[in-house]
């Protein structure tokens, strides 16, 4: 399979490709230095990035940022970070790219575990992720021609935890190497309309 | 209390102004021809609004569109629709209104069956459900003054039937009457990020 990574360069891209790499053609997207530039939180680097490409067979999105502030300073300004990048970026890569995607081909796109259990500043995050994951549920019934959409779910991950440990007190964390098999199951396998946690 | 209630022209808005308007003072905003005007789409004019408001003890939002389309036809301008008026509009009203609700006031927002129970043409407008009901249930904990925040989910009001029913084969419907006790519950209660079904 092609499969293009979105976020190709970051913790859980990285794991993607160990995962995967050896079997399949890695594609790898980022806004910089990588096989193909692009910009999520455009729609038009979006558009621009597919009709560069040749066939595409599954995509995953791992990148997107999130202000992580205090509830009472948070501005409608902080929260259009997580809007652009997070929830626009990962659904406007399922709304353009089902144009362009093999038949049968896959999404596969990345919230986490503060949906469910959430953090404090973390509230601008969780309600991306929450939208992200409606999206999926919703919108992986109307996809055509075979395609797949799915997202997953992983709480912090080893890997990251020096850098966002302070936010998730008490929180177990979960190795890179667990998260990559499960992008491997939403792509290889058959399901469509999953979140699929790994905790 | 005095209650603020964002699209009271509506039919939703209507069903919380029959509940407890005899009981409050009801204050009816909307685009136009209302107490006070708003568009929820801009930060500015919430703040404008909030503003040129005296005391607030409640704050109901019964407003925001989608665009309904099939996926394959769903561009990314099209949900913009629903991001910067369901979940945007909704959100920075919480974020904005936090700083001038009285001590102990609430916030009820709006979403609706279809976060649950996807439809066919949805999918835009349940990923903003989904956005504000995790937003929902994470900023909850982090309000100050004692201000609680919850979202009233219901199906379709049999007074909308004609209106989208077309959209919801097979789906029960619910009285005004009984959506209009739901935001009672959550003005007059003492429950904070909480997701009031009425089914
Ligand atoms: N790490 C965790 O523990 C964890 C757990 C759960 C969920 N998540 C979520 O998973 C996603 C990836 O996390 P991560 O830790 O792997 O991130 P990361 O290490 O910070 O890497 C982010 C990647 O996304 C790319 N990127 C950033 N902004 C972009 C944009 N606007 N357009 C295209 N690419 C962009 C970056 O490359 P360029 O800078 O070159 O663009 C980089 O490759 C994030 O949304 C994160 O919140 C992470
Ligand atoms: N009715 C149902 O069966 C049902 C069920 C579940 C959920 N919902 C959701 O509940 C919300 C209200 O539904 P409804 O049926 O009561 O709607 P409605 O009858 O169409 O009324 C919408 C109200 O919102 C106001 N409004 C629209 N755009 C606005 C904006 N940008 N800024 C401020 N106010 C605005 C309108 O007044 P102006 O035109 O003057 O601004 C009107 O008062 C919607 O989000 C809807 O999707 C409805």
């Amino acid at each position: 399979m092609n499969i293009l990574i979105m976020g190709a360069s970051g913790t859980i891209g990285q794991a993607v490709i160990d995962r995967m790499g050896s079997d399949h053609d890695m594609i790898r997207a980022g806004r910089q230095g990588q096989d193909i530039q692009v910009d999520m939180t455009s729609p038009e680097s979006i558009e621009s990035m597919f009709e560069r490409l040749d066939r595409i067979d599954a995509v995953v999105v791992a990148a997107g940022g999130a202000a992580f502030k205090p509830l009472s300073e948070l501005t409608p300004a902080d929260n259009d970070t997580a809007i652009n990048s997070k929830l626009k970026g990962q659904v406007n890569t399922v709304l353009i790219g089902q144009h362009h995607l093999s038949d049968g081909g896959s999404f596969t796109l990345t919230t986490g575990v503060m949906v469910d259990d959430p953090i404090a500043c973390g509230a601008s995050a969780s309600m991306a992720n929450g939208g992200v994951e409606t999206f999926v549920r919703s919108a992986s019934f109307e996809l055509g021609r075979g395609l797949r959409l799915n997202s997953v779910n992983p709480c912090v991950l080893d890997e990251s935890w020096s850098k966002y440990g302070k936010f998730f007190p008490g929180f177990e964390t979960v190795p890179a190497a667990r998260v990559g098999m499960a992008y491997q199951k939403s792509i290889e396998g058959c399901q469509t309309g999953q979140i699929f946690y790994v905790r």
